[in-house]
C-alpha cells in the first residue's frame, strides 16, 4: 500500500501541546470569569443553513464563507463568527430562555482568509453577552467582567478604551450632519496620520461641511486630562443633543461604578476617538490594549447593539457584549515570556526505575492523585537516563526516583528538575512536601 | 425586509444552559483526570485532506462524510472520529513529539448518520491514548485511567469487563482455525440468543470446523467465578499458545496492578467473551457499563492495537487507549437523576431591588466573587417578585436580598431559594455564610 503524506491544510494548524496548554489555560480562565457572572454556556452547530449565515453577512464574509451541498442537498455553511449563531439562537428559542439572558461560548468559526496575510482559516472565538436589556448597568457589568478577564489571565497593565457611540451620533445630530456620518468618521479617522488642519479641510471638501461644523466635530480630538476632565469638557459639547447627553450620562455611570467597585483609573480610560463597527454599534464600546504591547491591537473589544435578532424577529432584542481575542492574546503573553515552554500537564514524573516495582510506582502516583497532585509513570524500564531525559525535555518540575534501596526504607528520592536539586523524603511525608 | 426562519439543520441541535453546564462538567472532569495521568491535550483541525480521512474508513464511514470542494479547489472532509487525526498527526509531528506520547483529545466530529436511529450528525468525542509502548504498564495504566474517571464522573456502581484479544487468536491458532476468525466469533457472538448447542452446530457448518475444534473453542464461553477462577480456567486453555498465553499474563498482570492499587474487585471484571473492533484491537479491550443501567451500552470503551500510522509511516507505532461516551453518559445520568435542573452557572443571585443602590449591589457581589463565589445580579430593579421568580426558574441557589434598611444596618437578608428559608446575615460575614 502506498504511504500518504500525513499534513494539514493550508491556514489550518495542528496544537501539540505545549500550544494546547496554555490555550486550555486560557479558555478556562475566560470561562471561569464568565461563570463568575452568572453568564452560562451554550454551543450551536458548526454547521448552519447558508441562508442563515449570509443573511446579515457582508459581501467580504460571504466570499469567505465554507459553504457547500450536504449529502440531503441542503445548501449549508460552516459557521463563520459567534454572533450569527447567537441571534438565531436567542431567536428559535427565545421563549425558553426567557430575558435577561447572558451567556457566553467559546468555540470555533472558519473563515477562508488569505492566509498570506497570517491569518488562519480555522480559529477560536469567546464571546461574552447579556440580551435582553437597556439597562446600564449591563454596561457596567460588562466593563467589569472585561477587567476581571484581564486581571484572571495575568495581566496588570492594560487599558480598557471606553467609548460611547451615542456622543458622536449626537454631536453630528447636533449639527445636522447625521446624514455624513461616513465620509466624517472617515475624516476623522486620520487624524493621527495627517494632523488637524488637513482633517478640517478634507471635512469641509468631501463631506461637504461648513468651517464651523467640522470644527465643532474636531472639538472632539482635543480632549485631554483624566476621566473626570474629559467627561466636563464633553459636557458643553453635547449639550442641548438628547442622544449626546445620553451618552455622556452612560459614561459617567460606567465609570463611577467601576471606581467604585475598586477598579483602578489606569485600566479604564475614557476614549472619544474609538468608533468600531459602525453600522452595529449603538451605545457603550471597549478597546483593550497591553500596557507592554500597544501595537499589538485590541485583545477585548465589543460594545452595545440595539438589534441582535433582526434577521428573524419582528421585535428589537438589544444586547451588549464583548469578545476576548484569544489568538492575539496568546501570542502576545508569548512574546512577553509569560508561556512557560511545558509540554506536561502533571507536575510530578516517576521513572519505572526498578522493573519488579511497577505496582508500587503506581501506588505512589495513585496516592498523589487523591490528592490532587498530576503524577505521569514512564511506561517502561528504560535506562533512568533515558526516562529523565524525557521528564526534562517535557517540562516536569519534579522526578520521583525510588529504587529497591529507597523503597525498603519507606523513602524516595525527590528532584526539582528546574532547581537541579534533590532530596530524599520518607514516602508518608511526600504529598506535603510536594504541595 | 422579510424574516428568515430561525432553525437549526437536522441531526444538528443548540445546547441550551441547562444542557451545557452539566456537559461542560462532564469534559472539564475527563480532563482532569486524563491530565492528572499525564495526558497532554492536543487539537487538530475540523477540516482534514479527503484523502486522509478516505484512507482508512470503512464504506459505511466514507457515505457519511461531510464533503465537498474548498474555495482553493481542494477535496477536503470534516473529521469524523479522532483517530485518522491522531494518526495523521503523531506521523506528521512524530520526531517533534518524542516516544512514549500521551495525548487526550476531545472534540466535535461530524457524521452524516441516518438521524431516524436517534442519532446526531454532530457530535463530541472524549479519547485518551498513549502511543508508541507495548509495555503492559500502559495497559494497567489506561486501566486505571477508566476507573478514576468513572469515579470522577460520580460512579461507584459500574463494571470495566476487560479482555485481551490475544487469548481468542492464540485459541483460534492453537486450533488451526486462524483463517476462520471471522465465521467462529460470528458464531459465537450469538451464544447469548441461540445457545450452546446451536452455535456449536453453526461453527461445524459455516466455519467448517470439526465438532471438536468448536468444543475448545466454546470452553471459553463456560468459564465462571471470580476474576483468579476465570484466570485459573484459562491457563489450560491457551497452553501451548505462546499468543494465547501472552494474552493470559497480560490479563493477569492488569488485574494485579489494579488491585494492588485498590481498585475494587466488583469494579473490574474479566470478560473473555467481548471482541470489540475485530481488525483493529490486538490486545487489552475495555467496555465499561453502568451497574444501575446495563442496557445503556458501553460508556467508556476501547484496546490496545499495533499499528495506529500504517496509513503514513513504515514503522509500526503501536498505542493504546479509550474513549468516553460523553453523549452516552450524559443521557444515562439524566435517567439516574444526577443532573438537576439548573440554568446558571452561579450559585447566588443578587435583586436590583433598590433603584439607588446598584453600585452597592455591584460592590457586595464583587466581594463574593473575590473569594471565589459566582454572582448574577440582576440588570433592571424590576419588582422584586418578577427578579425572584427569575431566580427560581434558572435555579439559582442563594438569592440576596438588601433595600435600604438593611443596608443601613449593614445587613442583607439571604434566602435559600431552594429549601425555602431566609437568614439576616452581617455583609462583613457573607463569604463566610455562603462558603
Amino acid at each position: 500500500m502506498s504511504l500518504i503524506s500525513p499534513r494539514t491544510l493550508k491556514g489550518f494548524r495542528d496544537y501539540l501541546p505545549e500550544a494546547m496548554i496554555p490555550r486550555r489555560k486560557l479558555i478556562e480562565t475566560a470561562a471561569r470569569v464568565y461563570q463568575s457572572y452568572g453568564f452560562s454556556p451554550i454551543d450551536t452547530p458548526a454547521l448552519e443553513y447558508l441562508e442563515i449565515l449570509m443573511g446579515k453577512g457582508s459581501e467580504e464574509t460571504d466570499k469567505q464563507l465554507y459553504k457547500f451541498k450536504d449529502n440531503g442537498g441542503r445548501d449549508v455553511g460552516m459557521r463563520f463568527d459567534l454572533t450569527v449563531p447567537l441571534a438565531r439562537f436567542v431567536s428559535e428559542h427565545f421563549n425558553e430562555l426567557g430575558m435577561p439572558f447572558k451567556r457566553f461560548h467559546i468555540a470555533t468559526v472558519w473563515r477562508g482568509e488569505n492566509t498570506q496575510a497570517g491569518r488562519y482559516r480555522e480559529f477560536m472565538q469567546c464571546d461574552f453577552d447579556t440580551i435582553g436589556t437597556l439597562n446600564i448597568s449591563a454596561d457596567i457589568e460588562s466593563t467589569l467582567v472585561i477587567y476581571d478577564l484581564m486581571r484572571a489571565i495575568g495581566f496588570e497593565r492594560f487599558t480598557i478604551h471606553l467609548n460611547n457611540r451615542k456622543i458622536l451620533t449626537g454631536l453630528l445630530e447636533k449639527f445636522c450632519l447625521a446624514e455624513k456620518t461616513v465620509p466624517v468618521l472617515r475624516a476623522l479617522d486620520k487624524i493621527a496620520k495627517i494632523g488637524y488642519e488637513k482633517v478640517l479641510e478634507e471635512m469641509c471638501q468631501t463631506a461637504e461641511t461648513t468651517r464651523q461644523q467640522a470644527e465643532e466635530v474636531l472639538k472632539l480630538t482635543t480632549l485631554s486630562g483624566n476621566n473626570t476632565e474629559i467627561l466636563k469638557q464633553l459636557s458643553p459639547l453635547v449639550v442641548g443633543s438628547e442622544k449626546g447627553e445620553s451618552g455622556l450620562a452612560d459614561l459617567a455611570a460606567v465609570l463611577s461604578a467601576a471606581t467604585a467597585v475598586g477598579m483602578p483609573d489606569e485600566n479604564l480610560k475614557l476614549n472619544v476617538s474609538i468608533a468600531r463597527g459602525l453600522d452595529y454599534y449603538t451605545g457603550t464600546i471597549w478597546e483593550t490594549f497591553l500596557g507592554d504591547l500597544p501595537t499589538l491591537g485590541s485583545v477585548c473589544s465589543g460594545g452595545r447593539y440595539d438589534n441582535l435578532t433582526g434577521m428573524f424577529l419582528k421585535q428589537p432584542v438589544p444586547g451588549i457584549g464583548a469578545s476576548l481575542g484569544l489568538d492575539r492574546l496568546l501570542a502576545g503573553m508569548e512574546q512577553l515570556g509569560m508561556l512557560p515552554p511545558i509540554k506536561t500537564p502533571a507536575p510530578v514524573f516517576v521513572p519505572y526505575f526498578d522493573e519488579s516495582r511497577l505496582e508500587t510506582y503506581l501506588q505512589i502516583a495513585a496516592s498523589l492523585r487523591a490528592a490532587g497532585i498530576g503524577v505521569e509513570v514512564y511506561p517502561e524500564p528504560k535506562k533512568l537516563g533515558v526516562q529523565l531525559k524525557y521528564a526534562d525535555k517535557k517540562g516536569f518540575r519534579f522526578a520521583l526516583i525510588a529504587g529497591a534501596a529507597e523503597l525498603e526504607n519507606g523513602m524516595c528520592q525527590v528532584k526539582d528538575l528546574s532547581a537541579k536539586t534533590q532530596r530524599d523524603v520518607p514516602l508518608e511525608e511526600l504529598v506535603e512536601y510536594l504541595l
